[in-house]
């Protein structure tokens, strides 16, 4: 392909995006109510600010610990996902930059659609909470990019972002307002969604059998080294996973969201490096377990971690993760790769696909069991939609707990089950054909696609300094970086024996 | 070993044990007050809460700042500690995932043990509050580690962590219950026993002077990469250092502790390069001094970082710390390893035990001078056993101050000072024969135990990828690490085509 | 050099010096009211704490995230800089080492010396927000260090130190109290500052032309790995830069601060990838332009991240601040480096200099426009020299917002403009002449200087352990990365004697 060409596409496209990024958040956006001058904390009078929040439910307050978890959040975005994936030996540049400039994109177009379906008065109001909501959608992206790490050139990423990120704020907005099912640590809505939009790219992307060649293969291996990069990514994952699943938590079950993620990690990480040890002939354990499938407890206990799921109820959940993960990595993912040739790098259905279809299904099976004398008040809060619609019924509530409780639609918690199941199907096909449409239009020609020795390796699209772990020798022909190769030990130690 | 043994012997002890745990959360573990849906803090009356946390003294409030505070001792434990070790050349995949392995397992039975020892009607009751203190047990666990890195098998670590988490919990127990000790940054209970039950299992495993062959000697050693690993875990254990010592201190004496912690370390850090540098005979730094050495001032200021000891207190004490560590690492770890064969791989008595035993002698002298003239009424919240237990004299006190002083047993400082030396003394002692005690069970040979070049070594446990680096050669037969450079190359060829 | 008398040097100054902080702080510094045992929260009378708040008005009250975001910036001045700088094959155990140690050394003396400036009674009184801005101070000194990274001694840093602390506190006393300039992210009294700092010293060095000669210059570039740590200091500087500069702004200035810097980094890393790219002739990125210029956007809109610039300003200013910073790395630092012998290791310039100034530059416009319309109350909040002076227009201020708006200086907005210009042409001044002063300070053949091949390189300064990567060979002579183990490069000579 001709350099300036394909230079031109990638460079012009992302500035000509940026260019319009600016003009719709100079045309749409704007501080909400707590970020802007005008209203001044200080000053301000109880009443003025209940007055106001009062005309603009949708508007969060600011929870006092929220900055530190928004924090928690972009840390998992940003360094989880991007050391996550630096595993691959020879993709390492990549993994960690186009993870950033992906999400770095990502969020800018998240806050505009997820900003022009909550419109206020015609602008998108942002607050920290935006923040945190653009950072939730910037998720779902990596973990489509993790099921096609690299096999996408960076204009593909920026393409994928686009339509993705569309995508997701449909199915969310429907998931959130029209199901009126929830989902406070995003299973369903960022896992389910992003691991089969991903899966669903890399089934249309069509060249899922050229990466079964002997030299594109041995690129989709680590290194000792990038293995413990992608340790970094891992263990920061798994430590702000509580953050993760509760930041979005309204009262109390904030701190119980924290504690359903903790102990469901904990429980789902044993599990992990026990079943490992089991499936493995030598006994021994694989790094692509312990980097991934410790964390599906995370994603499993998502959609549940703000209900009374009880703290064994975690527990039960993320070990049944933890094996269904490491189960999946070590025999779904091959089976689909060499079988049905759908490949998916990072095995992302292993990690968010699964134990996401697993936190939805707790989730249906927590709120059936939902009832008001084991959430008292807390039941209208969690599940908005179980308050009553009637004005008599509401009123008693009221008069019951308080004035604060709005009126629902009143769901029965069978109802909201219903729901529930209805939102995980929805995302989980609007994750899948969304992803093959968007593949669809990746494998056209036009957007830079990299092919054969350009798979799985930074060369192509960095400047790459010394010391990039080089591949295994195939044959003998190539000369190794490594050890070197058994046949050259034998010549040495046959010109050793000669030379004496 | 048959394979298969060794293998279910590990994954079934793992998951049997996960299973117990299950078991015991479901009988024992609830969410407490604040985590439990029914009680609606929007709608609760502060009265209604204030009685129930009348009749449950020992349910803490949670402190706006305590969820940060726990992300960031979370990252300490799992980030901190599992890198630091990562600097082993060879046992970088069993350092960062035992370590994940171990204080996952570790956290839960934490939860436990801590729970049986403060039982609320019969039910271990969960916060945040309970996930820090169980991430404060699970240091200690991993400080032993430290001692006896590279010389367990994953199934002594899990035996490990069942036995310390026992001894620690009854240890601290004591020392808080019963001895009334105080010990905001755990430096008695978590690094003094962690340190010497680590001793104490090395000194027992009977294993020390296998490790002095040549071979194995020189898998205890770093490379440069890993060393830069090492780095991630030291400054992240540094940055958050504040947080672990503050996150138990009440009041204001929270915003002391982080003060009294921030410059400890920087003084310590200081002096450490500088002494490092001195008794090096080529005025060279070393790694393992700067890795360890610079945070021994924030185990040093653990006891006192709550109290009166004034900046420059605290940098004393953080000076006296970083230069004491350093001469440990560099005199004192070979003399015991060499002499005593006692061997401490990650020279946890330099970084742990000496300074603990600082912190906890500071601490005794800090608190024979702790006056109401001093303190105020918070010397009646930070030593609450100082407070009296004659009615007259409580009265008289909460007239003075306030009615939320509690009852003590009117301990005099001299006192206190004198339980607070019992403490550290019970906590070394409980350490040592705790640790010996459990270095005795690990050396049957049930339990999977490590052998000759297995020792230091990732590849018995994982599947190791390209890259490890490789041993020195030791006579000539073994080749060594790296390509042969390109002239040699040429060399090869050369005489390949003259041989043949 | 004689190694004893380069050894004491170091070490004794270090300890000397510590030893001298410590008696200054025993004298001068003890806790803030906030941190004294004897002011007790929960008792003290809200009107007790306002009385004593009165008398003491520079004592700041601490807002509920200071915590978490004092250790947000805590990781940015440790871990970010300390990894971001790692990106030297054959220096990282020097750049993340002695990033530490400069720091840790560094706040002391800014606690001490920004303490002078402002002394309550005779004291310098500690809170966390003192140690906040001892590590914004520290900032700058890293800023410095790394234009000229890998050709100083450790105690050269120590001297850097010193000396550019004392003149940063007096420039930053000079801006916020003679000045009255308003800077919340610091751009100007630390990035800007600290970047030319950095320069005005390399410049006086004179060591520019001997590192341009092979062996020195090729020190002077990255390995695949060392770049790969140097992505850890970048993202986690990325990150946390919302903290940095939200921190210090006062009422709800904070949260639009946040989103201010988080949607400036977005479009600045976007348009970074995007003419990086572009420039090379190849049309690949350039490591060294992602690992800094992604960051440019939080530099620009640090002095107007707590005003008014609204969404779409705030990225018009990072894509600007990216644009500029790559053009920057690729265009100017080589024409400064090779025509001017103005040598930036890092290129601070690009990534601190010229963003700063254009931060500075915006600040002047923003407060140009700055109108009570349009800020409301919070006009005087967040410029108070522009609340009237006049007590009768000040009661009148008073009467229609609130009685806290305390009196100014009664500048015009255009004024007040005037001022942030004064404020950024004294910041650039100071920081080169004080560069140039310090530089010529160390040039002085005292400090051990490192020369020739010590120049980028630890093994001056450590004891380095196997595997840093070595030199590429320049002309064939010499051996590649890696040197044959030893009884190998016998038997090849041996055999190359026999053969030829």
């Amino acid at each position: 392909m001709d350099s300036w060409t394909r230079k031109g596409k990638f460079s012009l496209t992302a500035l000509t995006l940026q260019i319009v990024f600016i003009l719709l958040f100079a045309i749409f956006a704007d501080y909400d109510y707590g970020a802007d001058a005008k209203h001044d904390f200080d000053l301000d009078s109880d009443s003025h600010r209940d007055a106001f929040m009062a005309d603009h439910p949708d508007v969060q307050r600011l929870d006092a610990n929220f900055m530190a978890m928004f924090q928690d959040v972009h840390v998992m975005i940003f360094v989880g996902f991007g050391f996550l994936m630096v595993f691959l030996k020879r993709y390492g540049y990549s993994s960690v930059g186009f993870n950033m400039l992906t999400a770095a994109f990502a969020i800018q177009w998240a806050i505009l659609m997820g900003g022009f379906l909550h419109l206020h008065d015609g602008k998108i109001m942002l607050s920290i909470s935006t923040l945190f909501t653009a950072d939730f959608a910037a998720a779902a992206v990596l973990i489509s990019f993790g099921a096609v790490l690299g096999r996408l050139s960076p204009l593909q990423m920026l393409m994928m972002a686009m339509l993705e990120i569309t995508i997701f704020q449909v199915n969310e907005w429907m998931g959130l307002s029209i199901f009126k099912a929830v989902d406070v640590g995003g299973s369903m809505f960022v896992h389910v969604f992003g691991a089969y939009f991903g899966i669903g790219m890399s089934m249309m992307l069509a060249h899922n059998a050229e990466i079964e060649q002997g030299q594109i293969s041995r690129k989709n291996e680590a290194s000792y080294y990038s293995d413990l990069f992608a340790m970094i990514g891992t263990i920061f994952l798994w430590i702000f996973w509580p953050s993760f699943n509760s930041a979005l938590a309204v009262g109390n079950a904030q701190q119980r969201a924290v504690i359903n993620s903790y102990v469901a990690l904990a429980s789902c990480c044993v599990v992990a490096f026990a079943v490992s040890t089991l499936v493995h002939p030598k006994d021994k354990l694989e790094m692509a377990h312990i980097q991934n499938a410790t964390l599906a407890g995370g994603v499993a206990i998502g959609t549940s971690a703000d209900m009374m799921i009880h703290p064994f109820g975690s527990m039960i959940v993320g070990s049944i993760a933890g094996l269904v993960s490491v189960l999946g990595y070590q025999f779904l993912t091959p089976f689909l790769g060499d079988r049905l040739k759908i490949k998916d790098t990072c095995g992302v259905n292993n990690l968010h696909g699964m134990p996401g279809i697993i936190a939805g299904v707790v989730g249906v099976i927590m709120v059936s069991m939902a009832s008001e004398e084991e959430y008292g008040s807390s039941l209208y809060k969690i599940f908005p939609a179980m308050a009553p619609n009637n004005g008599t019924l509401l009123a008693d509530l009221q008069g019951k707990f308080s004035d604060s409780i709005q009126a629902g639609d009143g769901r029965t918690a069978s109802q909201q089950a219903v729901w529930q199941l209805v939102a995980l199907a929805v995302s989980l096909a609007m994750g899948i054909f969304g992803g093959m449409f968007t593949g669809l239009v990746l494998r056209t020609p036009i957007w830079n696609r990299p092919h054969g020795g350009d798979i799985y390796e930074d060369d192509p699209w960095w400047h790459v300094e010394e010391g990039q772990p080089e591949l295994a020798p195939e044959g003998g022909e190539e000369m190794a970086y490594e050890a070197p190769p058994a046949p050259m030990k034998k010549h040495i130690s046959h010109m050793h024996s000669l030379v004496q």
